[in-house]
């Protein structure tokens, strides 16, 4: 089984949970806040005025590593599903624009369901 | 080693850290609020009637999935204390009606303390 | 791949992001407030105290296990870059008093950029 770490952006965090449960994800776990930084994070006009020393660009940069708030999204699904689910993150979040996201994956070795005491992939959704 | 990830009940915070304390795991990490959503995390009584589409059970459950506010505890331990510390969790948290929570198991490469830079089993607690 | 956790000091958390970013670790992920609490988080003094029972020492650690606000960071970088990762947080971080944190690293099998959906060390920092 693999946990689908997501980074995505708050504005697709409804989307993406509908998404999630529709192709049968129900469980997942959100991080209420988070903030991340890419190096895609920031416009693409800005970086570029940044790059030929513009400086509006440069100002709207600022001179500190900003993280922006973003969602940390968690799903652990078991690893016939791996693809699916992040088929689905991505369709829900992909704009084209820099700040869609990442989505990592990390292997998980044991699943196991507090209330009845069971272990492996029956515990989690598909 | 591994990090044993668990997403329990808010309301079990406390029972689950003294009970980790008194086991013998004193280094554990929460996250302030996560919101999450199980399959099983809604009343049986509501699911049965949702089934059967009972109008009030369905405007319980509402359209839209809902995440509900839990908590995620993140306790790394060594290999030869994972099943005592999933034990202890379980212990913890079991009610035995829908909503207990999870636990996972994610394999750990290491495990280092900043102050000293050294790593391995030392690090953690047991 | 691996994702390097750390666990450290709020007040370090603008160094350890300039750091990061000047060694060219500029993708991470922090969670806005973590709860830790590790064997070294209480003063060495506070705890030599209650070893000898002083209930001075008992009063200022309580009864309870208490977490101290704390926070995550979270960076995934290519396995290369491990050790440099590691260095950069410790040097951040390290005040050699008890409750500098600890860094746990985690196996990372796939990071994809949801942007243009492609996978691999490219889609990290270095």
């Amino acid at each position: 089984m693999k946990c689908i770490m997501s980074i995505i952006k708050i504005n697709k965090m409804n989307k993406t949970k509908r998404a999630l449960r529709d192709a049968g994800f129900s469980s997942m776990t959100a991080t209420g806040s988070v903030f991340g930084r890419g190096k895609g994070l920031w416009d693409a006009k800005v970086l570029e005025g940044v790059k030929n020393d513009q400086p509006e660009a440069l100002e709207l940069l600022g001179k500190e590593p900003r993280l922006r708030p973003q969602r940390l999204l968690q799903v652990v699904v078991p690893n016939h599903k791996v693809s699916e689910c992040i088929e689905t993150i991505i369709e829900a979040n992909q704009s084209k624009s820099p700040g869609d996201g990442k989505i990592f994956v990390l292997p998980v070795n044991e699943a196991i369901r507090v209330r009845t005491a069971e272990s492996g992939d029956q515990v989690l959704d598909n």
